[in-house]
């Protein structure tokens, strides 16, 4: 039976690592703090010492950190990944973080004839505890073979890319395209409001129409309630979008309406919007 | 039992009757060129000998023609709606007009006693045969609620806007917000191109998220295969992504966002693709 | 010697026919009320009666009035440039007017036998007084010749246009890049302050560049020190940028830049600067 | 009498050392291929060995390179500045590099004793050759005013900005400035052309108002005779644009009209025009 390492119990790891031991596999598991695995271990989990020592044991380890710092930290720090990495163990990153922290990874663990994919998500908390995250994964083909049973419990769908960073692109590609919706929607609630149409009623006609999707139906009764409580920070979906402009500047490809877009998430970050959800910039448009 | 007449049997008129006569219902029909009315006459139908004899005989009269000019000639021209109007009478206009001709027609029927509505839909030819429409209608109350069985026979739902003009406006926001979006789709989708993703990949992760709508799932696979057959002109969208703007502008609400989306919409008008589908647009971002 | 009128005697139309006056032409003046002509009959100026009195018995007659309500009721209005217009009399509108307006005024004059030409200026109150206006004229190009003596006494400069309205599309098109201008000098200045410039540095470097204008030389002092008294007021310019970008999408050219530029001049009117200087602009930029 | 050196015998360099030589100042020069260095040597320039020994013996030095990668090897290189500087000898770097290469090159001068100024200048070939370039300077105060008189020889003006990197981020400004200026200028030529104006009639109506600029006047009349021969690189002013607007970015200034712009040149680069002039934008608004 393949032993499954994972290394991160902050939210979304708990959430995951739950599913994995409910689903009735071999999880080991460590966080920098101990304490956040207790209720893990009441599930069934082993307790791992070190990182290094959760990678040496299992066949298969997962983690899930917060920013491409605490990746690093974790992969090359004291008692970290490549300590215990080694021919015939995996390491599977699901944070998200940039293309060089994920090709330096990938390239110390494969020195040490590891195996590495990089695995950046689809879907925040909700998705993670329902099982029905999305994975970007890329990186080595074999490894994502051999883990897709795996993602198919935490997830409900997952893709495989052959060039390492195409996990972390495609995320860059949609999050611009959600923003850029997002912006469009905001200008059109506004735009209602100002010419006297009530903006639940704005709600209902699109809820009937072509363009309804479920970012709409759960973030536009909030937003008509000037309720922004933080799915996914607006500084954070702001980031995403500079990145995707700066990958269309790379390559030539003129992004007019994302653009405009991204400054108005510019805008709501200098109006100290920053932390609320990415929905908060309507108050900015 | 309610005589309901219809004037203009197109494309989408004819299906909007064929569900009226397949309820059951008692319906007149009338078309500028006869022989149009023939399989509706097959179905049970009436033959109207002039829009003015139509209006005349039925209780309520809906018409579908395809632009302003075509409206104003039905209600003023000879043998027009204005000829057979009078209090007791209602009519019912579906086409898509500018404010300005939908108030003209109004005054017009109620100088004479009658009570209208402005009722332009949302969704096209397939949405007409299911009976799968979206009224916005505005004007006569009374005369909303009278109809609003026949609207429910043609359409899965209607809204009332108290009014006059509400309707249409109800209409550009929502198509401004559309084509918006369209235009972040397709960014995303040439920016992925440029990276090295395939555009159906790109697809199938948005299939799988919060921001999939049936719009990008009938036209991604299209679009992927530049198949732009013309289901709603570019020129039409951007002729409403226009007249929004220039509603921003009149209320003092900037729409940076959508202004640029507007830009992509020329540029593809400039490149003739004005007779494409607006998805088209993807050619030009 | 060729006899002159004047009609409308505000603050720029004293000041053109000041210029006429000390160049020791030959002027009748006239205005809604008599009194503004006083100072110019002191000056050597005649009174006329009405403005049909005044065409009738001049030779060519200039117009500045500040609307084409202005226009329209100066032309067709009781006792107005029409009953006095016949063959032999010319007729000049100096005021900014849209083509609809100067095309009915200009069809009217030439009907009765007159000529017309459409002449919007260039340059408000000082290079009024000081002779240095621009003008921009179209329509009869005899009548062009045989006033540009008089229009080279009240400017600095003349142009001619064949086809009647390119005077006033002229003056949008200008009208257009210097809006778009000032929001790039404005988004530069704003820009240098948030990462520590001295505004003033910034002008200063400017005015030693390729990119100094008479423009930045005037306002940017002035936009420094935060004052905004009008000399060309925002919403007017705002107006010019609508119907510079409408012109843009008749014809089929994109035009991102300078509507990025117009949905900040939106912006500032929402904000309640549009009867502040346009340079209010950087406020909202 | 000052000793000074001049490292770097480009295009620029060349023309630069002769106006200090033709000021009657002591001037010792070096070049990577020696032969650039004859022309000055005619005109009584000295022959340094390498650039180490040009700082050794020189009192004030002058450094002109093409990049980043040029000015590190300069410096940090065998036989480079460093191995020459000490207390008592001063280094002015001219070469347009990054903050990041400024910064380290200053941490390198100040710690062997040496003093640094960072002097990017605002003008290319003509502007050199006639002495009118513009200077902005950062870094060390009391070595700016040891070298004044040598930059005014050299140019027309200098400034000086308290905190390194600001002469770098005073030039990104600017030049976002002129960029946005230029994409302004090219859709209201292209909206002139598209309506019937002709390019060289709205060329002189500018010449002849409030917005007219040495670039309008300069780039105009080429651009109308499409000749985009190189002055300033299309591709150099995207990068600056790019960067300016990271920079707003990072302070949380939105740049809306400014982003447009960027997009005209990223357009332009991805149609193969990133080599000809930056006016060549016109070829894409």
């Amino acid at each position: 039976m393949t032993k499954y390492g994972f290394l991160g119990i902050g939210i979304m790891g708990k959430a995951m690592a739950t599913n994995l031991l409910n689903a009735g596999l071999d999880v080991t598991v460590w966080n920098r703090t101990a304490a956040a695995c207790t209720p893990l271990i009441d599930l069934g989990a082993k307790q791992g010492k070190t990182a290094a020592d959760v990678v040496a044991h299992c066949d298969i380890t997962f983690a899930m950190v917060s920013d491409p710092e605490a990746a690093n930290a974790l992969c090359f720090g004291k008692d970290g990944v490549l300590e215990g990495i080694c021919e015939g163990k995996s390491y599977i990153d699901i944070s998200t973080v940039d293309a060089d922290t994920s090709n330096a990874i990938c390239h110390a663990i494969k020195e040490k004839g590891g195996r590495f994919l990089e695995a950046p998500v689809s879907g925040s908390k909700k998705p993670a505890e329902d099982g029905s995250l999305v994975f970007l994964c890329a990186g080595d083909q074999s490894l994502y073979e051999d883990a897709v049973d795996a993602l198919d419990v935490m997830g409900k769908k997952s893709f495989y890319f052959p060039r390492m960073g195409q996990g972390a692109q495609m995320k860059l590609v949609i999050n611009m395209i959600m923003g850029t919706m997002m912006t469009a929607f905001a200008e059109g609630l506004n735009l209602g409001d100002k010419i006297g149409l009530e903006k639940t009623d704005i709600l209902d006609v699109i809820a009937q129409g072509a363009i309804t999707s479920p970012m709409f139906q759960l973030k536009g009764p909030l937003m008509v309630k000037e309720n922004f409580s933080t799915a996914f920070p607006l500084k954070h979906m702001q980031k995403d979008m500079r990145l995707a402009l700066l990958l269309g500047d790379a390559h030539g490809q003129p992004l007019y309406t994302s653009a405009a877009a991204n400054n108005a998430y510019i805008k709501a970050r200098q109006d100290n919007c920053g932390d609320e959800d990415f929905s908060a910039v309507i108050k900015n448009v």
